[in-house]
């Protein structure tokens, strides 16, 4: 089965910010394809791959995206799967441009926005996403939380014998 | 069948604006349920609501908050199920407050941010994961922009003729 | 002679700023067309709009956005003439949003962008880009400023009444 | 007698910030104990940490979080001890976002909130709350913001010296 | 007996917003006194009242103020007593400037900083601090909650029922 | 004796926020001349008034202005009076881009900067600079600082009163 | 031919910012002159430069100011040419001041603002003004634009190479 | 002659960058004394600092702080002598805390405030304060201007050779 998860960024040099993306949606068995899309450099092709992308067999879009960050919103316009926002942190400003570029979206044209920099949060949220209606990989997501559950307990120890 | 999407908020007194998001979602024939869920007057309920939504039958919940919104990621804790914060603006900072206390979840955690006050995109995204491997809804999603373009292209003769 | 400067926006509910913009050009005997062009809701018509622009006899492009303000900046992506953006302000953030979606594009991508809600500067800003090379529409600019002059001028007097 | 003053974070992370509350409870005598307690990853053992605190003997809660921060209100939804919540900055936004998170809160439900990043201003908040009534420990702060003053006053000898 | 809350304010004008904290340790039978202290136009009488706050009984302070707002953190440098802080807001910048004037004091001097125009938060705090060892107003404060709680419940079923 | 306080505006429209700058200075018995004096719509007789400033008596200039607020430190850059500025709030952004305009001059050139749209504490501070060495300006501050006092604490019997 | 478009700035401190401003016109073969011209330490300079740039041939004027920014500005209030502003970020607020200082300008004296620190945008915006009207340069620009897109194609390349 | 200008801040770690204020006033031949005068640590020093200022021969305050910054404001309210304040930067919101805790002050109590961490231009402002009706040093500063005038013009010196 192909790629369920696109993941695509305007530049090669957003890659080990987004890889994260990817390295979630694989942890739960899920394919993704990662590639550069830009909306402001390559608009016809950002164009269509989102007009095709339901076509090619995705099903979740995670764009990122920096300063005046208009590729997440560009997508949603044109697919009518749900796509996901990555707020990219440029050298000014701490990503407080890539957020309200990206979530500040128009009544009509939804973009699921997560935190900035948070790449492996997209992915997270790709999986729900893919885990609706899918029993497997709902249960998957809930013994996630739970491994969650535990490496947070486990640091508590941690801080426990530190103090004393 | 019941209710597929959750639309829960801390007081009634949000009904106003997050009753966009139900709107949305029943344009498209689909079931929701909306309820006061407050992560800071009824923390146990809150949980029990998380805990057991996918058990419910529901599929995707969205959640309304303002200011030190907690309720989203809170939802997103202990449900598998993907949740969309709704950032409610109160009487200051203009709903700044309430979209960072939503959106910038940690690691592990994501909540699916939308736009400060538009409950309606919360429920057009909704909308988008539940489309997910269903054409008809796909299909749907793809009439509704058709949609928006043509409203779009409407207005445009108006101001075409308000300056001549 | 054709219109030189095209005005385009989201909404016809934008017309009332974005109105400001045609008349500054008009006094200055320049011809405009303002149409709804919307990068979210239309844009196959946005990306066509921009790419014919400079065969359609246009010389400017002034497009006002808000919230996440994708318009300027995508049409400075398939057009080669200057781009001039107005940050709209919505109901929440008093145009911040507005202004860092539209000010804050990467390097190849200019917009020019002018102070919040300010149509009519974006007007001005196009009949300096035009009066370039042009001795006639450059003296009327330096009239234009002239006037600015004595307007404030004659302000000064009504003040220096008022505190004697 | 056992921990007055229980510290927690969400992760051992924040630990190089938090301990100076515990080191400045400890200056004044007071037994604390810190912990990790996760509002995102381990939210049934936050609910009963906050709710069998202060049958556990604590007196104050001392809660540091980043980001969309969520543990000192949660905390304080489920205890009636006071809850002193610390904005631990993360890599983006200065802190802005966890300040917000934390002090912003809904009516009813108030977290003592002090400056970002400094745990040790928590510990002497919760020394005043617990010198309330305790004629011993008001002394003691009040020698305490002496010993301060006299530090400023020797500070002012360098100061001093150096212009000359 | 006398006081144990003293509830001050830059102006009478504030009094409006403060009156909220009163009101709430009220509710737990808490006796308070309100004055107007000006850190800027009174500044000794502020001192005097700071530093003999504890001698005249009171046990916790709680001071308002707004702009570049100083009196909560004077006072808190003058008595050993905890101090809430109720950042006000003023005509422009929506109680931001309040807030970080309030909240962002130097490690050795804290103030519990409420949400911005949040007194009724303020007077809560106050009674969770004096309900660190007492029974009977740690029970009342464990009621309160739980009147909170069926309050919001009690919201639900409206807006239960308004949306079918 | 002529003015030595000159209050300069970018436009009459500015006079109802700057004429208390007037009005303060004008209490203390000290003359003053307003005038519109606009930075960007005369610069020529803006350079004229700044560079003369001196030579026609005045000794203090106070300047108001909003958004890219320009006036007071080109006004500083050219006079070696010192410049007051008063950052007017316009209709967005709460005057947080006239204070940023005008407080942030370079190193060389410094404007004093007050709060925003409080043209009286321009008065109020052009009167401490021209009491330098003026014992009766110093003792009438002094006395109009005393009745400050009385006038707070005459203000707090008024909130003594009721809350009884 | 002489240069076409200005390039100044307040310091030589500000060339290597600035300098991508020359070498964008130069890569389509315009010249350019650059020099110091500081609004606050050299005003008359500056007037001067301004009113009379467009009689040296100047065509265009790209100005860089940090901080209180009013370089740009001022130089537009005495130009009849564009100018273009580059906000440059200085040590503290990450250029948001400049940002503001530039863009925020009065009806009647536009400003054509880039990203904050981009002045290679600066140059490549003033190619398209310079592009009206001469289709060669037109030409050039549609070139260039076609050479972002391949360069940002290829950049997909390695992106889809690094994932497998 | 003793100490004209009192330079102070709320610690020795103020000093690095305080001395700039210091040395720009000894630049005009004028004395100052800097000490370590803390509101939050030594309150009474402090208030005795101010209020007793004007009769130890100084003529100007300047003051420095950082964070919840209330040095020079509170000084404002004890002396009749002009008050300049310094917004410190710490280690997290480079300074807005700071700026907005020292200009927003209330009607009355007016702080001359100055550009973030720039001391130097509080020292020039103090001199220009001094210069009011002493001609020998208004001509000082004038001959200053024209230093820093000239000094800029060298700069472009060296951009127009770089260029070439």
């Amino acid at each position: 089965m192909g790629a369920r998860v696109g993941i695509v960024m305007g530049s090669d040099s957003d890659w080990p910010v987004m890889q994260a993306a990817g390295q979630a949606v694989a942890e739960f068995g899920i394919d993704y394809a990662a590639d550069v899309v830009s909306a402001h450099r390559m608009p016809d092709a950002m164009i269509d791959y989102g007009r095709t992308a339901h076509e090619q067999g995705l099903e979740v879009i995670i764009a990122g995206a920096g300063g005046a960050a208009h590729l997440p919103g560009m997508l949603a316009a044109v697919t009518p799967l749900p796509v996901i926002g990555v707020p990219v942190p440029l050298k000014y400003l701490d990503g407080m441009d890539s957020l309200l570029s990206i979530v500040q979206m128009p009544a009509g044209v939804p973009v699921a926005t997560v935190s900035i920099g948070n790449a492996r949060n997209a992915g997270l949220l790709a999986v729900r996403m893919l885990a609706i209606g899918d029993p497997g990989l709902t249960a998957a997501m809930i013994d996630f939380q739970d491994e969650l559950r535990q490496a947070a307990e486990a640091k508590g120890a941690k801080v426990r014998e530190q103090q004393s």
